[in-house]
């Protein structure tokens, strides 16, 4: 078989870039093998032309203008790994405008522009992947569009961030602080010097987005996910959760409810012995509730060079094959459904509240009077840490499912006490 | 949007065929709107016309003529869900040969004739398709086909049979003998009347060659694949392994070894850390290793009508798309890799040995010396259960790697010694 090259323009040389050149470049026979034509590195965008060398691509494959990749008619497929929100979702537009497919690993930007960049690429009959942009190497996109679609799903629960599984792994098992697990990570290049998108869960409510949407059918804007970072966290709050036999993830939720769906992300106490918490380290997984597959989970490294190309790469190949077969590569993704996310103060969930109080035996009778009062009712409590010379304590509750405003009331309630030094902290519980 | 329904011929009305059945007809305007056209089920294959009416279908629907499925002009995909080798794959052969897309959860006629039916559909123009024939729910087929081509697979592992898992899993968390656990596990419905197929691994062998053949774009020939049931454990070989931080499951193994591949399926020890490990009762589990994904785990139930159902009309959807967007529904499948199959003589790893020995002291020396000498050097070793009256004592034995037919010659001689009465028994060791 002998079918004309595929030219593909790659945007971007960082960790992934070149992560995909060099797959592009070493695997070329076997890629062309499964594609059915020979995938040709046509054009980088890259200002830095001494990478060139690296590897070995001819130096006027580098170019620092858009305009020489999304113009170039022997380039097919436009490869978007620059990451962030700009000039990514320009550069996207116009590679689609210019008839181009494009396969990107930007989670930001189908997070935010997904609905409007895929009717784009329908009306120029292009090709629009992203399977890349969450769990990285684990197949999600598709299955959801293609294997799970006979399924109304009723819930994802994901672990989808990397970098921070596994500062709460080393919270866990070493009873590290938050910041010296965060310090270790970034010495070890797990974290960015500056990493509050991934901490602070603004990574994760992305790939939710991405995730839920398709699940769901519908726009999920990442504006309307809750969102809580992890840096509250105290080895205190691992010590207890394990003493329940629970663990703590950094949990993205997305459930069906109706004609609402239900979509956050925060710490979580999931118990212990559950699939999820046993992820460690870098790694993510994705557990998937669907009404005829029942419970699925897939798990894989959520980052890194070779899994983003793995994903990328075989998105490129599904398109060259589509090219090779003479199909159409257009997006049959509908996002149709109009679903309206639940307001967070209503969703319903148990709770687990780390108080510090004065220690003193009225203590407990006036929170749990409270608690009461706001329809809260309490599963366990344990005092802790009675510390003779302070005279304080520290009082340990976990909860039956309650409201959040009413747990939010509560607490603020709570907090007036002046038997309440502090309220600690408070996760909430998913079982 | 009006199209023409789609018409589906179903073969096969038993557990699997009622689930998809109804599935069809219950989830009838979902699954119009992700195929973009009514899927009709048009004809059933079925000897029992009572059966019409649980599912509310027109009598005339049914039939025990297999002509008046495949040639009716108006069935456009056949569903094959009657299992078993014959009728089955005469069937799906003249499906194919009338210009039928054909869907199947049938794994016997899948690794025994895949290659064979594969170029048949493509001469026909037609769609193969087999999602729900391994790990039923799990998408593993089209991953495998698509997101994790660019990989070159290097391993395979595999819980791939829910009955076994479920009765190793009773062994293991409750002490229970074999006969035991496997009569409970007919009892529940999760091991049939005959479960000699399940328990003697003939299920899992046909599901490692298809999977395995996917992975190494190879034909493999499920005669090929060495099998070892489960019914030779004893609780003893639970107590033993937990003693040395291990797991027992029946494990699906292929391996790639440059030209040659290693496929295999047998109980094996896997340290209990491991995911796999913690995959319990009817739940199956793939981990697939691929050099640019790294490690990845698809974890769901491998068996029952739903699951099943969610594979099997998620196979349909993707043909009816194709049909309403008059896209090729030819399979790409590429088998052309021609990889032998390792002999299982030749192939290494570690052992756990159960020796019933005479409590005397020179036995370890004496069995030692001819592990030895048969080039297999010993991890560990502990002396249990000594017995003052019969003057007996067990022995367990861990290796360090070794071949198989090294350890195969050892334990010859090992049963030679007067000093040994039974070679309890041997389990490999995954790590």
């Amino acid at each position: 078989m002998t079918k004309k090259d595929i030219g593909i323009g790659l945007l971007g040389l960082g960790t992934v870039g070149s992560g995909v050149a060099s797959t592009l470049l070493s695997k070329s026979d076997s890629l062309a093998e499964q594609a059915g034509a020979l995938l040709v590195l046509k054009k980088v965008l890259e200002r830095d032309i001494s990478k060139s060398h690296a590897f070995k691509i001819k130096p006027d494959t580098f170019t620092n203008h858009i305009d020489e990749v999304i113009s170039d008619p022997e380039v097919a497929i436009v490869i978007e790994v620059i990451g962030g929100e700009h000039p990514a979702i320009e550069y996207i537009k116009q590679a689609i405008t210019n008839g181009k497919h494009v396969v990107t690993a930007n989670k930001e930007v189908i997070a935010k522009y997904g609905h409007e960049l895929l009717s784009l690429a329908r009306e120029h009959n292009v090709a629009l992947r992203y399977e890349a942009s969450v769990g990285s190497a684990i197949p999600l996109i598709s299955p959801f569009q293609q294997d799970l679609a006979a399924n109304d799903i009723s819930a994802i629960y994901g672990i989808l961030n990397g970098t921070t599984n596994y500062i709460l792994t080393r919270m866990s098992q070493e009873g590290l602080d938050f910041a010296l697990a965060l310090k270790q990570a970034q010495e070890l290049g797990y974290a960015e010097a500056n990493p509050s998108n991934d901490i602070e869960g603004i990574d994760t409510i992305y790939k939710l987005a991405i995730l839920s949407s398709l699940a769901f059918h519908t726009e999920v804007d990442p504006q309307d996910i809750y969102r809580e970072g992890i840096s509250r966290l105290t080895p205190q709050d691992f010590r207890y959760a394990k003493e329940f036999g629970y663990a703590i993830k950094l949990l993205a939720i997305a459930k069906r409810a109706g004609e609402t769906i239900e979509v956050r992300a925060h710490p979580a106490f999931i118990p212990e012995e559950s699939q999820l918490a046993n992820v460690n380290g870098v790694y993510n997984a994705i557990q998937v509730e669907g009404d005829l597959a029942g419970k699925l989970i897939f798990y894989g490294q959520g980052a890194g060079a070779l899994p983003a190309s793995s994903a990328i790469i075989g998105d490129v190949l599904t398109i060259a094959r589509n090219i090779c077969h003479s199909v159409s590569n257009v997006s049959r993704v509908k996002l149709n459904q109009k679903l309206a996310v639940k307001p967070m103060s209503h969703i319903r969930t148990r709770y687990y509240l780390r108080l510090n109080v004065a220690d003193r035996p009225s203590v407990l009778s006036q929170i749990s009077e409270i608690l009461g009062k706001n329809n809260i009712s309490i599963s366990s409590v344990i005092q802790k840490e009675s510390d003779l010379s302070s005279q304080t304590a520290v009082l340990v509750i976990m909860t039956h499912p309650a409201e959040e405003r009413a747990v939010q009331k509560a607490l603020e309630q709570v907090r007036q006490l002046t038997v309440v030094n502090e309220v600690g902290n408070f996760v909430r519980v998913e079982a």
